[in-house]
């Protein structure tokens, strides 16, 4: 049973004129939070934006980087090639990387965005791409994976440090793989059961599994899906069901060298 | 009189399946390379390879960072705010930094590049958002700047190291403006040419003027246009006349801290 | 004084997940839609489906070309050469065209975006290849420009259709410049001042002039800006004054060959 | 036996600064080109001056539609809703067929680029998309497809015209897919061999198979690979061969409404 847990939610995921998500309201409620670096989303400017109003509220900055396809949201599978994935992995978190520094906050965590994420659940070259390019950059820097996934093995694989994530508003099935989204209650939208499944999987390691039984698991961070209309009442909800367990909402430590 | 100095082209400059420059042909002539970094020119594929050869050639890499502009390589103004230009900068020098550490290579200087450049010249915002973000990311990061320029002024204003740069293969003003390239002469075709003009810039501190009398500057850095067809050629040329004339070619320094 | 008048706005502004303006809010307020052609916003699905909704609405559709620029949002100048201009603009407006004809719709007019407009208000080569751009898709297309501009000037001088357009919800200098955005009063926020500017610019063809007199000016469409947070209540008041006053609107008619 | 054949190639598929291709030297040996829609490659006015260049060579000039990529050069499999290929294909087709419009051109087939033409061989809902965007842009306007693949088929069901293409340049597999490019002799690189076989399918409409026997078929046109070092040698050898076996080099007729 955790007794601390990070909280994370995507952020900087504007692009020039364009705002997807209300990074003011939501990072008070949060302990991380994945910074788009440019591919799927995130000019510049709102790049460092969103790392400024970060430190403000305390809070781990990591990069969330993507497949190039701003139009597609970084949400389309890309059949990229492995170099390229690693390039393209290693160039965003190097920019983010640098961002943070020179705004004076420590790059805590990588977290692979949308369809990069997904395709590396399953798929070993792309995973393992994504696993070399983060350790290339700094291999004291941990990857986040969900559990039972290929990106989880590789990370281990490879030796680099894993900080490993849940969704509360996210259907799984027993082996561990999130439920499709085209199966009805695939989905939570109700800020109370996203926030009893938060406390269920923090406090118990496990969670009801929609084909029966439970998928258990150890977690480290709980996602938040930032560009949902309530996605601030969801964050309220687990937070305060969070905080009424007794449980500490703050980042995962930093690895020490 | 110089007895050393540095020798630099711009490189990474392909784009995917796009050819541009020999990277492979003029790195062994060069002391220095700035590298694309994605805003004008350079993939990240086509940059860490950039990277990769350098650092197998023993060159100081430098970040070539660019307005926003593929389809106009970087070479046309765009009337971008100064924190748009400050995050553009340092987002970029960001990527080419981690991409550099990545690779075991130190990040060596900063170069804007073509009309960001140009703007730098005479729009002191610009040079100063420019400043600024090289700075923040590294407070001894020198920027190559050319002399009697804005970029240079603001540079030493805020502190920041700076790279004396001049071209053998352009006709100078006696005020310092490069000769307008409209202006019959304005560019020099010839290798030999270059090669003397090279010399003369490196031996005397001076260049003849196209508008009568001398130019006359400090001078750390001598560039070659690597989108040149004869580039490889004018190195060569420059390279020679300057180990004939006694001058070792060798990167800037690093600034201690 | 008109009996009828055209009333416009921007459409089609949102890009893959993020969205502007609100068009099934503002649609049925208007005559005629600008719709975005992917340079500074709209993804190709985006515009078809604006499309598709202006055709239901019966609005006249137009195309909207930009510099190249969607982290600007097609506001900034570029400095593009005449020909890079002239084909642009011929890219995008072919392609809106195209999208138009796939629909079953007339393209009805063109009207150049952000900077580029601005651009060509006071630079005659850049007014001049937007014009020849629309031209040689269709002799007979009409171009949006704003009175006393040089975009009108090259329009009339080269034999293509003009619109005439102002803005109830900007202030004009006395000679039909639009009054900086660093003045106080320069925007008007107030839907009945809109209105009622907008009405006075229908009946009288004038407006009072933020530096004294008036502003007088033949008019045949009147532009509500689609990105304001009030754009909806601006255009319901727009329009209610115009019909109290006993003014049609709809598009302008089409040339006929 | 076919007395007479197109021979198509890739054109405008430069991008700003950077150049793939010799259009130049390849157009005179040609009777037909794809030209790219600027989502793998060519932007606006390398666009134009390959259709004005095809015009005077009296080409067929055709649109080459691509997925959105790049820095892929459109050669990855990008998993986009058959919706965005629909709308990406009607605008690229749009775009080609407005500019051709504008320089005094027919626009004469549409071929889809790279991944976007190899997902559509297996894929029916991409196949789909991509011969409604070009019904739905002009219903008479031919699809080029490869014989034996789901994009002929679905072309075929809804009732398009279809231009059935082959390569003289690739092996094939007895069943008609092209043979993996990992087998050695998938790519015939000698300019007499690939002259040997052009022939060969234009007069007997069969090719040896990689895999024993002959992969049978129909053929309107041959394409050559613009993209090769020897494309030029390739296109003089097959266009000599064809020449000497009396065959005619033209583009298929225009379909009559």
């Amino acid at each position: 049973m955790n007794r601390t847990i990070d909280l994370n939610a995507d952020a900087g995921e504007s692009y020039g004129a364009w705002t997807i998500g209300d990074d003011a309201a939501l990072f008070p409620l949060l302990s991380s939070v994945n910074v788009a670096c440019g591919f799927h989303a995130g000019d510049p400017l709102t790049i460092q934006k969103a790392i400024v109003l970060a430190k403000q509220h305390g809070l781990g900055v990591g990069a969330h980087p993507s497949y190039p396809d701003l139009p597609g949201f970084g949400r389309r599978i890309l059949d990229a090639a492995p170099d390229q994935v690693y390039a393209d992995v290693l160039y965003q978190v190097s920019a983010l990387g640098g961002m943070c520094r020179a705004a004076g906050v420590s790059l805590r965590h990588v977290k692979a965005h949308g369809a990069l994420s997904t395709r590396a659940w399953t798929h070993a070259p792309t995973a393992a791409a994504i696993v070399q390019a983060t350790r290339d950059f700094d291999s004291l820097l941990p990857l986040v994976a969900l559990p039972a996934t290929l990106l989880e093995t590789e990370a281990r694989r490879l030796g680099l440090p894993v900080i490993l994530e849940t969704f509360p508003e996210r259907a799984y099935l027993q082996d561990g793989r999130l439920a499709p989204r085209s199966l009805p209650g695939s989905s939570i939208h109700d800020p109370q059961e996203a926030a009893r499944r938060a406390l269920m999987m923090v406090q118990e390691g496990r969670i009801e599994a929609i084909d029966g039984g439970f998928f258990e698991f150890e977690v480290d961070t709980l996602c938040i899906h930032g560009d949902n209309p309530n996605a601030v009442q969801i964050a309220q909800a687990v937070r305060a069901a969070l905080e009424a367990g007794g449980v500490q909402i703050r980042p995962v430590p930093e690895v020490q060298a």
